[in-house]
């Protein structure tokens, strides 16, 4: 069903960074953030409690790193409150920031589907709390809670769907002004 | 559940297309194609028996426009025989040849997932058989096969995300070299 040679690894991150438990507890805030969503499905509370089952909650502080590209990694992220910045190396080696990343939004889930290294590092900018998803848990939710499980998958595939509609029209902008 | 208003709209470049009929008669040739998932989630024999049955499929003679840019569109398409060429206008209206997709590819998914216009034209460049997956399909899928359902999501997921990588790797380059 799923590689799980590299499960645990790339997790060295989080193990520095305060645990604040299961997701359960944060299930208000978790179901206000992913409740709606615009086509297909829509979370109910009861997703949003079995969700909050399943996840683990953190909390970093400013300056803090959450993911290192190029790091074996294989969890998502959930941004429930602050903001996280994402930088990725350029040709040069240089750090650029590519964008921030505020409340609702997840991060990390590239590696968490497709088991490749990290594509960007992401560092707290404020206060940050979020939840994480591993691949594991992931699989168990689709095994486990087939309904719950579409939802998630739905929601993942929305959100890269448009992800890659803004990156594809942002690249054919430069293609066009060479 | 979902949003039905667009339901049905879209659909007139495939009503002047050789209809092939369902996509039972094509299980051997689209399990060939997508039988074999990097993670997660593998189809088997079965699946792609089930999932045949939801498809249409449909036949282009090279030349002929399957996809329109800016259009309405509920659907997507595996091409299981052939070519296609994927065009977008850029900023001064004129049509760039984005990339070509073989057997085994999918295309317009990101309008059967977000029900936003379609993104780019899609014209057959060779004879080309494609399967035709609408979102009442993929509804019905998740509903009422949802094992089935979740393999077609991670399918999704996983090539949505690939794709974004390569996306955003070629935009960086782009943007390290002005």
């Amino acid at each position: 069903m799923m590689d799980n040679a590299n499960a645990g690894r790339g997790r060295e991150l989080l193990a520095v960074l305060e645990d604040l438990g299961g997701g359960g507890a944060f299930a208000d805030q978790i179901f206000s953030l992913v409740g709606r969503s615009q086509f297909f499905a829509e979370f109910n509370r009861d997703d949003v409690n079995l969700l909050g089952g399943y996840m683990r909650v953190y909390h970093a502080e400013p300056g803090q790193t959450i993911i290192r590209e190029g790091d074996i990694g294989d969890y998502m992220l959930l941004v429930i409150r602050g903001e996280v910045d994402i930088y990725k190396q350029n040709l040069m080696g240089e750090k650029q920031l590519m964008t921030s990343v505020i409340q609702g939004m997840t991060l990390g889930e590239m590696s968490m589907i497709d088991g490749e290294p990290r594509f960007a590092t992401c560092v707290a900018l404020k206060e940050t709390t979020f939840g994480v998803l591993t691949r594991d848990d992931m699989v168990k939710i689709i095994l486990e809670k087939p309904s719950l499980g579409s939802k998630i998958l739905i929601k993942l595939v929305t959100m890269l769907s448009q992800r890659l509609r803004h990156t594809s029209a942002t690249l054919l902008q430069y293609m066009s002004n060479p």
